[in-house]
Order: C-alpha cells, then structure tokens, then sequence
C-alpha cells in the first residue's frame, strides 16, 4: 500500500525515529525519510527501513518522489496534515488521493509485546515518580498554590528535566477538581484537603498516564487506600474505585469497548452519582496519550488481547469536589492486566 | 468580509479571549465564538464583539451558521485548518472558499501601542529572569549538565510554573552552541565554558524571546560585555556584537526587510565568518514567538513603523562553539528602538 505520513509519532512508529521537521513515504516496497541537514546525522545511523532523504524543501521532493514513482494511488491520513502543505505535496499529480483517517493510530491499536515493556516501565517510572511528589509535598507542599504544586510535579515527573512528560500535570485541590481538565489556580494546600493529581511521563517515547485523588493528612501517599473526612466525599472516593476494580476485574477481550464503559458506569448510576460522572471511562494510551481504543458509551471497537488502555471513573460535584482514579492496563490472555 | 478562524491565537487577536477548543466566524458583521461548555463562563465574560455559542460539536455547529448566513464567499487560512476539520465545516456549503494564507498574521504585522506595551513588558521580565538565571547558575550550576541547566532555565523564566514560557530555552554549552536549535545533552557546565541561552517567556499572551552567549567565568552575568579566553570566539563574538549593533543603529522604516538583514550579514560577510551565518537575522514576535516581518534575504516586505520583529545575528563553528546575541526590537517613527 501507498502511503504518506507527516505527524512525529506516526513516523516514529515507521521507522524507529522521527524529529520536528520530516515526511515518511511508503510507495510498495520503497520507502523514504525525509528530514532537513540538521537531523541527517541521527536519521542516517538510525533508520534503516528507508531511505534518507536530506531536503530543505521536504514537500516539493515528496512531490518529486511520487511524481517519479508512477503509482495511481495514495493514502492518507486527512487529521495529520494542513490543507496548506498537503496542497503542495500533490500539485500536479494526477493520482487517486486517498483519504484515511486515523491511519496510524488504527496499525498501532494493538501492542508489540516490545511495546507493552516499554509502556510497562513508563508506568513503573509514573509511579515512582508519584511517590516522589508525595514526600515532596509532605515535606514543603503545604501552603504551596496549585501553580506551583503543578510545578513541582513537573519537577518530580521529569526528574529536573531529565524526563519528557506525556502532558501537563494536572494538580487541583477540593473544588478545583470538580473539573475533570482543571487549570491551575492561586488555591493554596492545606492539610486534610482534597488532592487530585493526573500526570505521565515518556520511556523511550512511551507514555504513562495515572490519576489519584487523596486526602493530605500527614505523610498521606498517593495509594487508592483513602479516608476522607467528609462522608460524601467518602462515599463518592469509594464508589470511584469500586468502579474502577469492578472494569478491571470483570474486562474481558471480545468485548465492545462501550461493555467495559459500562463496566464503570453502572457501579457510580447505582450509587446515585451518575449525572456527576461525566466523561468516557478510557482511552488508549502508546506513543500518543490519547489514541485507539476509545473506552466511551457509543463505541463498538471490540476489545483485543495486546490492547493498552486506561480505567479512569470519576465524579465530579461542581463547586465542591471531584474524584478520579486511572491505571493504565492491557489486555493479556482475553484479561485485565494493571501496568 | 467574511472568514473563519480556528488557531487559539488568531481568535484571541479577534475578541481577546480563546482557549484550546473554539472558532471564530465572521460573516459582515455578525461575529460568532463557538466553544464547549467547560469555557463557558469565561468566555461570556470576556468577549464583548462576538455571539458566544456553547455546543459539543464545532464543526457542525459551524457549517449550521454559515449555511443560514447565505453568504457567497468566505476566507479561511489554509495553514490554520487540517484537512479533516475542514471539511466538516464545509460540508454541502454552496459558496466559493477563497484560500488565505497567513490571513491574521497579516493582520497583526503592525502593532497597536496596546500591544507594544505589554511586549515592552514581557521583554523586561525576560531580561529581568536571564539576571535570575545567573545568579542560580553562580550559586549552583556549575557541574550540572544542559537537561539540569535547561530546567533551572524554566524555573528561573516561569517562575516556578507561575508564567508561560514562549518556547522550551535553548542552552547549549562550548560545541553544542553551534547548532541553533541545539537540544540539552550531557555535557556539564565548568568555569570558563562559553554558555549560549535562547529564552523567552510569555505576559498577557505575549512573547519574549532573547539571546545571550557569555563566558562563565566567576559572578558573570548576561550582558553583552563578554571576554573569552580564546582569540578565535573573542573575534567571532565582537563581530556578531558589531553585527547586531549595526542592525540597530542603521536599520530605517522603509527598507526592505532583506535590506536590514543585510546590515548584520555584511559586518559578519566582512570579517570572513559568512559561511558560519546560517539564518536570517530575525522574525516577527507577537502573540506568536514566530511571526511576520521574516527579515532574512530574501524578504521585500517594507519595514514600517510599530513592527516587532528580534535582531540575532549568529557565527557557528561545527564542533567548536556557537555565537549569537538577540534582542526584540520595535519600529519608532522612523528608527529602531531596543524593547
């Protein structure tokens, strides 16, 4: 099949690298990368599916390349590219542009167990890194605003920079957390508040993704075991992650992806919560945070073994709290495994 | 005239509120702002010239408003719109889509003094972080590597999370200097190093960007004032100084833009580093870090008065070092004026 892929992590996947400024081009059994002098170095010594291709103008030479190669017809993914450079990649060619949405994310919905390891220790790495924020909050947390929480789980997550995350941390205290996408604000910590922390990082371009919500009494952690001072917020806390054990005990593959949503969903609508639980169950998670397979009510993707994806239920009452708890998983032997 | 905007940018400049999921639609003189509900709020107390309208799907919601608005043209920039996203919006509509690239970049090539100001603004708080930057690198960055010195650089420039960077800062050390967009390795930072720092940092939405090269000898600083110890980066960094002084000095409204690059490229032509040149002498900044005027040597857009473009000539030897020295520059009846 012909193809033509232009988004970092789809070329990634390709051929074992990619940078801020390149195309991949499948035509048969020929295959080309494309990158400007800068990166001809590192693609040279890495990639060796293909050919490297060292351009200024990378479009007019894909241009060139499919012009030359004769083929009648090309695929490609209509999300990755701008109207703009896709114009000027197929000026003049009088070929059958084919669209297909979601071109790479459809080859990469099922793991390599290769890919599974790396996404396992992204996870182990996530973790770790959790656990380093706890004792960073315990020890001079408290008093600190969400925009420097945020900042020092940055600092936890990357290990000074060293690590690149998978998003912006999300750090929202009590009220700030009834929004399932919070911003930062100037809320400050205080012992026995609420804390919700969403926050990944990459291994060797992987992505982690967890979520925990806890109370800060002293030297708290951030394991699912939480006692609340509030009994609302107690009943919610443990309603969450009944429905969050309940999907992961009870997945199975061959089931529809909206199955295991309900898997979640039916726990919090029996508890009373349903109107607060306002969001999809999960999502695939690989090179990109979010990617196939799309744990939501209407999607009818059956759920396959090597599939990687998180459990995240939540409830979220506006102006005073929310809740969510998130692991990532895969399916293995037609069952849950938490990374 | 009516267009259709999307990048979080361009629908700032329109109604001074976007966030990472809107549009913005003008058809005469009815002006719309689409978002979902989780910017509602803000988004109704913000915006005085538009409709705000709350829906789940944009796209369709779009493509709703101008098929009831019987206009016959509308103006969209293809650089801005995806091939996917765009083709919901213009799903069965029955009117010519006229093409505009760069549409509200060419808008905001000239800057009110509104904006002058707040990008005086953010320049002062960059330098002002760069003093912060040395001052952490003089107390406690000597033996640390670029990812660690690249991360002090965050913190120093967003104030432990407190403000938005305008782009991750480059800082590159003795031969990692001579790559312009050098990325951190391991290479540690000892006394006498030549250290190269690109950074700027965002208020109200606006753009800093700044470049210093120093020599890291004890209390040094930011300044232009630098003595190295080798003869060959001493000429080198005397000659990008005089380069970027030059600019500055000679630099009128009403040349060409490839007229005032030239006023850096000739000084560096003359003292025999041309070939070590290898940009253009700077680029526009606004709510964009990169924005029209491009000043580079092919460019015959006119100069005019209340442009904000950056002035960073640059001499890059492989393997050896790298020099560059930038500063944000504004156009004032007539002449050039440091921000």
């Amino acid at each position: 099949m012909n193809y033509i892929l232009k988004d970092e992590n789809s070329l990634y996947y390709e051929c074992g690298y990619s940078c801020d400024n390149a195309l991949f081009i499948s035509l048969g059994s020929e295959k080309f990368f494309l990158t400007d002098s800068r990166y001809q170095q590192e693609a040279t010594e890495i990639i060796k599916n293909a050919t490297v291709i060292i351009e200024g103008d990378l479009y007019k030479k894909a241009n060139e390349i499919i012009k030359k190669s004769k083929i009648k017809k090309l695929n490609y993914d209509p999300k990755e590219w701008s109207i703009f450079a896709f114009e000027q990649i197929t000026n003049g060619l009088d070929i059958k542009l084919k669209a297909k949405p979601d071109f790479s994310h459809k080859k990469r919905i099922i793991k390599s167990y290769k890919e599974i390891e790396l996404l396992r220790k992204a996870v182990k790495l996530g973790a770790k890194s959790f656990d380093e924020f706890a004792k960073m909050i315990n020890s001079n947390g408290f008093g600190k605003d969400e925009y420097e929480l945020t900042y020092m789980a940055k600092t936890a997550l990357s290990k000074y920079g060293k690590r690149e995350l998978s998003f912006d941390p999300i750090v929202a205290v009590n009220a700030n957390a009834s929004k399932p996408h919070a911003l930062p604000t100037n809320k400050t910590l205080t012992k026995n508040d609420l804390l919700l922390v969403d926050a990944g990082l990459k291994y060797k371009r992987y992505c982690s993704d967890r979520t925990r919500t806890v109370s800060t009494i002293n030297g708290f952690n951030f394991s699912t075991k939480q006692k609340f001072k509030s009994k609302k917020v107690q009943k919610a806390y443990d309603t969450v992650l009944k429905a969050h054990d309940n999907a992961i005990s009870k997945a199975r593959s061959g089931m529809k992806a909206k199955e295991v949503d309900a898997l979640t969903r039916n726990v919090i609508e029996k508890a009373g919560f349903g109107e607060y639980y306002i969001h999809s169950t999960g999502h695939g998670v690989g090179l990109d945070i979010h990617e196939m397979p799309y744990i939501s009510t209407k999607s009818d993707t059956i759920i396959e073994d090597r599939m990687v994806y998180t459990i995240e239920p939540g409830i979220y009452i506006p102006n005073e709290f929310g809740i969510r708890i998130e692991d990532m998983v895969v399916m293995i032997d037609g069952k849950i495994e938490v990374l």
